[in-house]
Formats: structure tokens, sequence, C-alpha cells
């Protein structure tokens, strides 16, 4: 059904045979890149680039015409969600996200709404029909929402937090029925907003669990897990689906058990362990420690193939960082990593 | 051979039947108690109350006093090591711990010594001493040090860094043999410093691998687990050894096979998958989510009750929070934790 020049992402995604493992890499459009800083520069803040369908655009191409990466993902940013919802998003790139009217008490938990996709988020919509349009179909292109736990934490600690996240966290075991009626309205915001993104035509989805790993076991599968399942299950079979929860090692089979396409490995899951615990039920993303990319160009190139070597020859793997690219890192480094990713382990 | 009137914990470590699950908090002496405030002004800074034998005892047993507990924990700093090496350390509570001359070149790590545990950090030793005649033998005392890897990540970065490590961790990948000479020297320090603590006389000791999650699963073998291995080792069967990999959720199979009598666990971590994957080779020390202290009381019972069953009633638990205790605690809540420990599961 694909009419895609390269569906080798897809392929590994479906656990199809492919010719050499895709690549891309999370936050690939982004700091790193001179030609990022300039767009960014021109659209004068971070939100006006989110908003701005043409220079989402830009900035979602900048990274595929450097490096022959087999995917695209959209430029955007997880707290659209809690922007439409009217919380008063601003965000510095180098102090992290901050929301004026964080959601503190059951009367603001009363006033949230969820945004309509089309109307509130019809920006994020134009950015994906016109890198569709742009891309030619030469690669996928990815979707993508926050999970609904990690809006929440956002939503409730006002911003990024101190990654101790005590009042959201407070929630979990003072109010958790407010919590669970904050998550209701979030999960039906980043449902309808992800079927939006497919409708619009994106060919794959990830839910970037970002904060799940600060959750104890019980907590994460009553207060992330389950929303994320329900999201999957609404999602239905249309397009494959990505979950990573950062820092959520030990629950990989109830993740993978969410009906989710793929899931995503952080850096401290050792790939042949995930492989055996998970099965071939679902694909594997993931997972080079993003500190790897400041070393030497053949450290990388050794330590790519170690990985791809630990993910071994089966059918499902996606080759990806365990976290995002850092704005430090050398784009010629980067060149390096997809280069020896397509030359395969060795 | 023992002779305190409480071996709970001892005996909990060495997976042998107690009447009831031993119960220390990590962190349980400090700022969340108001006697601890008050000592640590008349000290005037944090130091000084470390170095000061007298006052560190004071502190140590000011939990004791209040609440029903089955370990005493020597009050101290995992950097004592790095300020005997002479690397200037200063600490402010708020802002975290600093060192004025980080470990940043090969000529750096050439002049590192190990220091004398006697000669360099005879005030902890005292300190040892002081608090287990000050104990008439009550409870048992542990010792503790931070893991070599801990350690060189404060010595790289010159303080707690960013959560990112980038220093530290660009010489994992760009700099291992340096790290690897560094490691060589910090791990002689953690084993004579331990060596020294049990020949003053604690109890158990404990090895607090708090940046351990920050590495990729072979990195934290190569850097971290190996030289904790060859601390254990070289300690013998003395006393019983706790290791504690924050975020090491992934690696508990490796870290039992250390040779350690006890795992600690973060509240990730289902304790029945933890009991599973490990055996009974081991005890486990953990897990509660410190978050929970924060819940009303009757939350905490109930969380306290869910741990203790999910950990069951095979021997070898010692109950414990997933990380340190945080200042904004109310002692209340703490007692309530206890007493709920001592109760029991039913």
């Amino acid at each position: 059904m694909s009419t895609l020049a390269n569906d080798r992402f897809l392929r590994a995604l479906r656990r199809e045979a492919v010719d050499r493992t895709p690549v891309w890499i999370m936050r690939q459009a982004g700091r790193y890149l001179p030609e990022y800083r300039a767009t960014r520069a021109r659209a004068g803040d971070f939100l006006t680039l989110c908003k701005t369908p043409e220079l989402a655009c830009e900035v979602t191409l900048q990274p595929l015409a450097r490096f022959p990466l087999d995917a695209a993902i959209l430029f955007s940013d997880i707290l659209t969600i809690p922007d439409a919802m009217g919380l008063g998003l601003s965000i510095d790139e180098g102090v992290g996200p901050r929301l004026a009217h964080p959601v503190r008490s059951a009367a603001d938990v009363a006033r949230l709404g969820v945004p309509d996709p089309v109307d509130d988020l019809g920006y994020v919509m134009d950015a994906v029909r016109l890198i569709k349009q742009e891309l030619h179909g030469r690669v996928p292109l990815i979707g993508f929402a926050g999970s609904p736990w990690t809006l929440a934490t956002y939503m409730i600690e006002g911003g990024g937090g101190d990654h101790d996240f005590k009042r959201a966290k407070a929630w979990v075991y003072s109010e958790p029925r407010l919590l669970h009626q904050m998550l209701e309205v979030v999960t039906r915001s980043v449902s309808g907003y992800l079927q939006a993104q497919r409708a619009a035509g994106v060919d794959a989805l990830m839910i970037f669990d970002t904060w799940g790993g600060a959750l104890a076991a019980d907590a994460y599968r009553e207060f992330s897990l389950q929303y994320m399942a329900r999201i999957v299950s609404e999602l239905g079979n249309a397009v494959p689906v990505i979950l990573f929860t950062k820092g959520g090692g030990a629950w990989l089979e109830a993740i993978a058990d969410t009906g989710c396409s793929a899931v995503g490995l952080d850096w401290t899951v050792p790939p042949a362990e995930a492989r055996r615990r998970i099965g071939h039920r679902v694909a594997l993303q993931g997972n080079l420690d993003p500190a790897v990319l400041r070393a030497p160009i053949p450290v990388i190139e050794r330590e790519v193939a170690a990985t791809l070597g630990a993910f071994g020859s089966a059918p499902g793997h996606v080759f990806n960082l365990g976290h995002g690219i850092t704005p430090d890192i050398n784009p010629d480094h980067v060149a390096a990593l997809v280069a020896a990713v397509h030359r395969g382990a060795g």
C-alpha cells in the first residue's frame, strides 16, 4: 500500500525484512544544526517556529538534506496541547517551558477542555500536510504527542520542574481521583490530536512518556500506561505507534502488551535482554547513549556496530538514540552515525 | 556473634527469619528533622557537621530518638573522599556540592593519591567509634561510601552536574583508559575507607551508586559495576554489604552476582519481579517511592502494606525508601511509616 520511495522504517515497525536497518534520531531537527538555529533566529522565538507551518516544515526537512535518514519527524513540541488548553505556554530553549496558568486545584481541572485538533491545533495539521507534500514520498513522516502523564506533569508543575515532580507526584498519592479526572481530559485531547495527525497524513506515530520513569511500578500502570494503552487502542491499526517511556526499562513487557507496534528503549536497557523479555511481538527502537556522539568518529562507529550486533539480525529494529540529541553535537558526528548504521554491524 | 539488642536488620541481610521486617530510611538523619536543622545551624556549615565527630554522632542518633528504627547510618557525605584527595569540597545544602579543583586532564589524574583512612579521614573513624559507643548496642550501625563511578562523576564534573554528566560521560567514550586509571585510584580509596569503617566498628556497609543509572548497560558493567565488585570482594565476609544503583533496575542480576549481601531497589522496580529475577541469593532493600511520605497517613499505611505484600514473606527484606527522604517531609509521617512497617502487611 505504501507509495514511499523508502519504506524501510515502516517495514521494520511491522517486523518485516529490510535491506538495512532504518535510522532516525530523536530531536533530529534541532539546535545542533546551524541551519536550524538560523531559521529559529528568523522565527524570533520557539513557539512561533512551531506555529508557522512553513517554518516547521523547513526545519523538519533540514536534517534530511544533510543525512540519508529513513524517516522525518514533525517539528513541534509536546506542550502544544496544554498551550491549546489555554495554560499560557512560553518556551525559552535555554531555560525550558513555563506555563503561566498551571493546574493546581479541582477548579483548575474542571476548567480544562479538550482542544479541537482542527480549530485549536490546525497549525500542526497544516504543517503535517505541507511536510508530506514537500517530502514527495521520499521517507515516512512521524507524528507525535506527549503521554497523558507526561503532559499532566508539566501542567501541574507549571514547567519542567526539578525532575522530582513533587506537586505531580503528590497528586498520585493524595489526589488520585482528581488526577484521573485530569488524565481523562488529557487522554481525550492526545487521542484526538494523534487521530487528526493521522488524518492529515503522518505515516507513524510516537508517544513520548518522558516522565513515566519518575513513577513507582504500580503508579506507572495506573497513571501512565493505561492511558497510553487507551490511545493506542483508539488509534486502531491505521498507522504503527511507538511507545517510549524514558526510564521504563523495568516495564517493557507491560508496554509491549498495550498493542503498540514498537517499544522505544533508553540506553540503560541491554537490547538482547529487551528482546528476550518481550519476544518478537513488537519492534524495538533505540538505544544508543546520546553521549556517544561526543566521542571521536571511530568510537561512534564501534558503538553503532556494537548496538546493531546487540539487537541482532531478526527483523524489527529501528536504530535511534536512547534519548534526544543534545545541542552541543557536531553534525559531522551525526553523519558518521547514520553512515555506520547503513553499513551495518560489520 | 551479635551483641546487639536488635539485630533484625543484620538477620534480614543474612536472609534469616525475623519477627518483623526491619526498617531504616535513606538520609534518616537529615533536614526534615528540626533537631537536625538546629545542630546544623550550630555547626555553621555542612562540612563542619561532617567533620566534627561529636556533632556527626549527635545527628546520627537523632532519628533513633524519635522512631523505633532498626538501624543507624553514619552521618557523613560521599564526597569526603574527593575532599581528602584535596579537590576543595564545599557543600551548600541548597545548591549542592562544588569541587574547586575538578579532575579534567591526565595531569589531574596523575596527581590523585589514595587518602589514608586514618590520617586523612580519621574524623569519620572517630565518629564511627563514638556512635558505636553511644548506641550501646541498641541497633546496628551502617557505614557507607559512594561508588567509584559516582565519585568520579562528581570529581570530573566538579559538582552534581546537570544530571546529563556531559564531561564524565565524554570520558567513558573518548578517554576510557584515563577514566580507568582514575577509577583505579578511587576504587583503592573507597576500598580502604570502607575497610577502615569496618575496623572502627560498623556492622554493615552500603555503597551508593547514585549515578550508575546514567550509563549505558555495557558502560555500567565496565565503569561502575566491576569496581564495586572488587570492593565487595576485598571487604570479604566480615560485614554484609548493600549495593544500590539508582536507575539500575535493568541490571539487578549482575548486581546480585557481585557477592554483595543485598541489592537496593529504587521505586521503579516491582519487588516481586526483582525477587523472581534475582532469586534468593541476596537480600533486597527498598523500595517505597519517597513521594508517598507527602500523602496523608492512611495512604502511607496503605502503600507500606502494599510494599510489604509485594516483597512477600520470604526472609531477606529490609524496608526502606527507593531514594533518600526529602527535606519537606513531616516527621509525623515518618513515624507513621515506621509503625506501619512494624505492624506488617496484614
